[in-house]
C-alpha cells in the first residue's frame, strides 16, 4: 500500500494508494494558510487514511506547488500561501513518524498517469494540463524528469508568438496565453462583444458564466463566436503540441485538464496538425495523442509512487 | 580505448578515443554516395585506426544521420544521400567481424559534450548546434535521451512565431528560420541591400561571401546593418533559448555549431534574455549556458561512448 497527497491552494487530498496505482480511499480538506496548519492537516490525512486500514506504508509521497528541494524536503517559495523556506517534510515526518518523499505536483501527476493512466506500458509521456495556466510533466524511459531545479516542464511559458500577449511570468507570446482555458474563455468573451446574437449568451446566461464547457458546446452547434475563438485556440494547440513532439517525441502526449474534457474535438484537430507539423510524420513510430485519463487522483497516485520509482 | 564513426553528408570522420573522451587518432574522407561505398569507407576507417595502435575494441560506434532504427541497426531514410532502409550496422559488421551500436548523429555529439566537453560532471544538458539549420541533443540525468523513435530534439523544428517564417520541414516560424547561421546570413544580406555603405561591403566584397565571422566582426564595430540583423538574431535566440531552458531546466545549456565562433557576443545577450524570461530565475540552482567546446570532435566521441553508458 502506498500513501500520496496532493496539496493545492484550493484543497490538501490524499489518497491510499494500491500496488496498482489505484486510489483505494481518498480524503480533501480545504487547504489551511499556515506552514504548521498545512502540516498538521497532512498529518490528520494520514492518520485518518491509516487507521482506516489498520495498514502502514513506508514513506508519504508528496507533490507540493511553488518551487521546491526534494532533497532537503523544503518549499523554497509558494506564491500562493506565501511560504518561504518551509521545512514541509520534516513537519510530516516530526508528526507521523514516517519518511516524506517529496516531487513537484505537475511531475507527480505526469508520474500518476504514467504509472496508471494514459502512459501506462509506454516507454516515454509528456503530458499537459490545459487549465488556469498550461503545466506540464514528463517521464523519459521509464523516469520522471523535472530538470536541475524541479522546475522543468514549465511547458506554458514556452514561446509560441515572438512579442505576442503579455504573460504573467514577464515574457511575451508564452503558450497559455493562447491555450490556457483562462485565455480560452477570455478570447470567447471577447467575441461575444461583437456578437449578440450568438448562442454562447443564451448557453450562458453571462459573460462570467463562460466556461470550457459551454464554448464547446457553442462550438459543436456551428456558434460563429465560439468557432472564431476555439479555431484560434486550435491553431496555437497544435503549433505548441508540435513542438512538444519534436521535442521529445514521447511514445504517448496526453492532454489533461478541465479543456481536456473537450475530447475528440481538441485531440482530433490537433492530430491533423501533427500529421502535417511532427518532423518524424514519416517514422514508423509516431506519438500517440491521447486524453489524461486519471484527472484530479493522478496527483495523488503520483506521488503514492514516488519511491517506488527510485 | 573506443571507436567513433561520425558520417556526414559531406565527410566520414572516424576517431579513436581514450577511457577520458580524447581523440587519439584520426581520420576523414569525403563520404561516398552508395550504401556499399559508405560502408567500405567505415570498415576502412576502423582497420587503419585499429592497424596504427596494434590494439583493438569491443564494438564501433556509429552516430548516423537522417531517420535510424539503432535497435535494428538500419538507416531508415537519409535524404542527403537517398538512402532508404540501408542495414548500416550489419553491413560494417560483416566488413569488421565488431559490433555496431547507433545513434542519431545529435544524439551523439551531444553524448560527447556531455562526457568530455562542455557538460563534463554535470546532471543534465542541453546542445543547440547553430548551422545550416538548427540542430539539438539532450543527455538528461546521465542518459542520452532521443526519444520513442530516435528522432527527438529536433529544437529546430520548435515554432518560436506563430504563422511565420516558411520552413523547409513544411511548418512556418521554425526556430532555425530566425536563428541558424543560415537564416542571420539571408537576413544580413537582405539589410545589405538597403545598405550600400555598410561595413560588410567591404569585408566580405560581395554579398555572397558573407559569413557567420563576418557579419558578427561587422557587429562588433557598430555597423548599422549588421547590429540590424544580430538584434533580431539575438531576440529570437533569446527567445528559443529560454524556452527549451523552460522546459528542460538542465544544469547547462551549450550552444554550437558555426556561429558559437561569436562567443560571448552570443552568449552574453542571450544570459540577460533568460535573467527576465528563465521562469525558474529566483531558483537557487540556475542553467548554465556555455559554448560547445568539442566541435566537430563531440560527434566522435559520443559515438564511440554509445556502449560506455548503457
Amino acid at each position: 500500500m502506498y500513501l500520496g497527497i496532493d496539496l493545492g491552494g484550493i484543497n490538501v487530498a490524499a489518497g491510499l494508494v494500491s500496488d496498482t496505482g489505484k486510489v483505494v480511499s481518498h480524503r480533501s480538506v480545504p487547504t489551511p494558510r499556515t506552514p504548521n496548519a498545512v502540516a498538521d492537516a497532512i498529518a490528520d490525512h494520514v492518520k485518518n487514511l491509516l487507521s482506516k486500514t489498520g495498514g502502514t506504508v513506508e514513506y508519504i509521497g508528496l507533490g507540493a506547488p511553488g518551487t521546491i528541494d526534494p532533497d532537503t524536503g523544503v518549499v523554497e517559495y509558494w506564491s500562493n500561501l506565501d511560504f518561504h523556506h518551509v521545512p514541509l517534510a520534516s513537519m510530516i515526518t516530526e508528526r507521523t513518524g514516517l519518511p516524506v518523499r517529496m516531487e513537484n505536483d505537475a511531475g507527480c501527476a505526469a508520474l500518476g498517469e504514467y504509472i496508471a493512466g494514459a502512459g501506462k506500458g509506454s516507454s516515454s509521456m509528456v503530458v499537459i494540463t490545459l487549465g488556469t495556466g498550461i503545466g506540464g510533466g514528463a517521464v523519459l524511459d521509464g523516469r520522471l524528469y523535472t530538470g536541475l531545479n524541479h522546475a522543468g516542464l514549465e511547458v506554458g511559458h514556452l514561446v509560441v508568438e515572438h512579442k505576442g500577449r503579455q504573460c504573467t511570468c514577464g515574457r511575451r507570446g508564452c503558450f497559455e496565453t493562447y491555450c490556457s482555458a483562462t485565455a480560452l474563455i477570455r478570447e470567447t468573451r471577447k467575441a461575444m462583444d461583437s456578437a449578440p446574437d450568438s448562442l454562447l449568451w443564451t448557453l450562458a446566461g453571462s459573460k462570467e458564466k463562460i466556461n470550457g464547457k459551454l464554448i464547446f458546446e457553442a462550438y459543436g452547434r456551428g456558434d460563429a463566436a465560439a468557432t472564431a475563438a476555439v479555431e484560434e485556440f486550435l491553431e496555437y494547440l497544435g503549433d505548441g503540441v508540435s513542438s512538444l513532439v519534436n521535442i521529445f517525441q514521447p511514445e504517448v502526449f496526453a492532454i489533461g485538464g478541465g479543456l481536456a474534457g473537450a475530447g475528440e474535438a481538441i485531440l482530433d484537430p490537433v492530430r491533423r496538425i501533427l500529421n502535417h507539423e511532427d518532423y518524424a510524420r514519416e517514422s514508423s513510430k509516431r506519438t500517440k495523442l491521447v486524453k489524461a485519463k486519471l484527472g484530479n487522483d493522478a496527483g495523488i497516485i503520483g506521488a503514492a509512487m514516488l519511491g517506488r520509482t527510485e
